[in-house]
């Protein structure tokens, strides 16, 4: 069960030429790419004759030729072609899917493409903003898209499994938290007084002293976490010498099947954003420390696989992601009944 | 859901020899080795005592003995020694199929064995008759069997999947189709006149101009395909120098279980037989494209797998195909209600 | 369904350490590992909270403490700190089980913690007893445990399956067999006279003439089989110059799902037994034999899965196993039956 009429993100801008693309997203199976004019089109990966993946066929002007048989589809997945006869059938067609391309990213509607243009691409454009440095990443992870969405709304773990990049202990010992559900959307906020700073931020701010931190995470369905983070020198939070640094570390997370999940992700700082050098260090801070957390998600699924039913106890730090798994219950049973 | 009562083929003869060879047809395990005066021998590839497939055991003499407790079956499957005591209990026995060896290869015979001499090994002697020259394959396939039998009954998909090869347009577009169900056999007759020589044509049959070409297909269930093609100078079919050239394209294809096939092919023709080169060429040209089709039906399962459910429409090149999927659904109605 | 509320080895002395030790028991996942004292605790391997696996954690003094939030367990399983808070939530806890370290092994207690004192650890002391030479190996096998009883029970097999170490015809075609069953527990007895001496005993004893032999297997569920087997020259078991050496083999076989077996073992000699040749000798001998042994269990699991109700035939050979298999059902009966 996945939430229906959204818009997911399905591969960076730069993925999507003019060869296929296939990509799985809420089961549903996708392939991808550009016309001649460079649109992005999105159709499903099978073609309704006889089921072969269209991302073994072949891009003839802006259509998409079928390996197997020669039928063509246009853009709006409309077969435009059966060779070897004149006559199309009328249900000759496959699902053609509304695509965005924003913050680098393409995006499809998974759902009843009539709602479309009723529903926004989320906000990401700190990816692509000038104003920002930026660089981020594609994992593929085998473990169900909430496990990831979790563990962004509680940065307690960066004590245990980040300490050698953003995190250290001041992030759960520390650290006042407050949270807010607004509408369908939660938010933590996260300050951290007068606390040493992690390796991350010694590297990218200079810190030498005591630090104020904060993390402000905010979180939208199905699958989407944005955080603000930054610090400054401990106390001196609105003096012209504070030594303020802000990041946003962006996270779109779309579900694969049921067990798997494309994960992209960027780090991005407004304080000397053209220096590569700062944008590079951080991407790999950041990519060290996701990729601990693609290990403990994969663990936790499989875990989980293990004895599907065994209870979890909740601590204080699970506020946000039990708000955040409640309001995804929430609207898949809005969605179940249809409403 | 398998037919039963027919003869499967199972290997090349030379495949079989006194080694243990095991492989599984409909779904069952068998094992094959020849006596000691060359008969081969088809047993059931599980001993009757504690199941260790018998692939693993020694053949001795005619016989063939497990490897674990050393019981020894005949070439009909009874067990004539259980090592450490006199008595052989009645029901220690594995199952014998009945074998033929004809056109090269190993035929089993699934089902009841008491039918298997009043159903015929399928005819397949161009392979080594002396007057053809022919070369053939082997392929694993991981699709259901049907699928390669559409395939070759649709030759449309020459002029997309095997354009460098055999295809070219004018299979799709010039061709006249005829087709005609007899019995449980079907047959579909393609010709194109007038046309270009694809590239196999132009190497095998040194045609520079235009050739009528011919394509003509027999089905007959289970997975029995045989082709006759054929090109001469455009317009001089009965002429003494219509540089005739007739192939044969031989097809077995052997389930092994619903989501995979031993598939046997063999390309023969019948102008300059003893020319090996000949042989090859056309061996290589069929081989290049029959490694297409296997991408082709691998990919096929895999979508089918993702929703088996998902429709299909047809067009005018399956007419061939249709009918072929309806007398297998027929034949298998037909074994379910015990006929 | 696994035999509950038994000892099983999990693992030998050496393997636990100072880090986490992960295995699964009976399709329970554990986590090993020592105290800063030494003692070995054996933990459920999922964390309470969010279920990651603990195997991934970090040991803190005596307790074991979670990789993702920081949650600590100590030896019996208690959380003692939950990183952020300082109520710790009454249910945060992981089971515990437990455990006894004996004969080189590790030993846990599945079932209910309870009954473990009331249950002996079974006797191996020969693998650890200075009046014996012994060593040992782990081996994971792809197959039900039961296989692996199975095959002790019936020495027979080593006729056919071992013939250039352990085995000649004389053990299956020269032998004297008599079972008995006591209780939960079974004993063959089988006596070879006056028989020539399989290639390990040569090595072993450097026999020369005909030998008699013995092969003394008791079997103790859930998967315990103890063979105590030996030769001397034939004739002259109670005379001065005998020749008489006697080994023991010793089986320890845990289920690890119902497909898959941990298989602990080691050969044990009482003649010369600080002589690590003959130690080595026998080892090497006896571990080329059970990996023979793996891979007909491996392929018999695979023959099983094919048609798991396919029929079996039982031989002379097969009364301790049938009467091993007759055990484990009825006290598989009993526990179901709450008894």
């Amino acid at each position: 069960m996945f939430l229906m009429n959204w818009w997911y993100a399905v591969a960076w801008c730069s993925d999507i030429g003019r060869t296929p693309f296939a990509r799985m997203v809420c089961g549903e199976p996708l392939v991808l790419y550009r016309t001649a004019t460079g649109a992005a089109v999105a159709l499903e990966d099978r073609c309704c004759h006889r089921r072969l993946p269209l991302r073994m066929g072949t891009i003839v002007g802006d259509n998409l030729q079928c390996l197997y048989h020669g039928l063509t589809f246009d853009p709006r997945g409309r077969c435009v072609k059966v060779p070897g006869q004149d006559h199309i059938p009328p249900n000759a067609c496959v699902r053609s899917y509304p695509v965005r391309e924003a913050h680098g990213l393409v995006w499809v509607f998974i759902g009843d493409p009539q709602f479309a243009d009723r529903v926004e691409v989320p906000d990401y454009h700190w990816i692509t903003d000038e104003g920002w440095g930026a660089k981020g990443a594609y994992f593929p992870v085998k473990a169900h898209y909430l496990l990831i969405v979790e563990n962004l709304l509680d940065l307690t773990h960066l004590a245990f499994v980040h300490a050698t990049t953003i995190g250290n202990s001041a992030v759960v010992e520390g650290a006042q938290v407050q949270f807010r559900r607004t509408g369908d959307t939660v938010d933590v906020r996260r300050t951290m007084k007068n606390c040493d700073p992690p390796p991350t931020y010694v590297r990218a701010g200079g810190f030498k002293g005591k630090i104020d931190r904060w993390q402000y995470i905010n979180f939208a369905p199905p699958g989407y976490v944005r955080l603000e983070t930054g610090a400054c020198h401990a106390g001196r939070e609105d003096t012209a010498d504070s030594g303020r640094i802000t990041l946003r570390n962006l996270n779109i997370i779309t579900p694969e099947t049921e067990t798997t999940t494309h994960y992209f992700w960027a780090q991005c700082h407004d304080f000397d954003p053209r220096n590569q050098k700062i944008t590079d260090m951080l991407y790999e801070d950041v990519r060290t420390a996701f990729m601990q957390d693609v290990a403990v998600f994969e663990n936790q699924q499989q875990s989980i696989a293990l004895d599907p039913d065994a209870p979890e106890i909740d601590v204080k730090g699970d506020a946000g992601g039990l708000q955040a798994r409640r309001i995804v219950q929430e609207l898949l049973q809005r969605q179940a009944a249809g409403r």
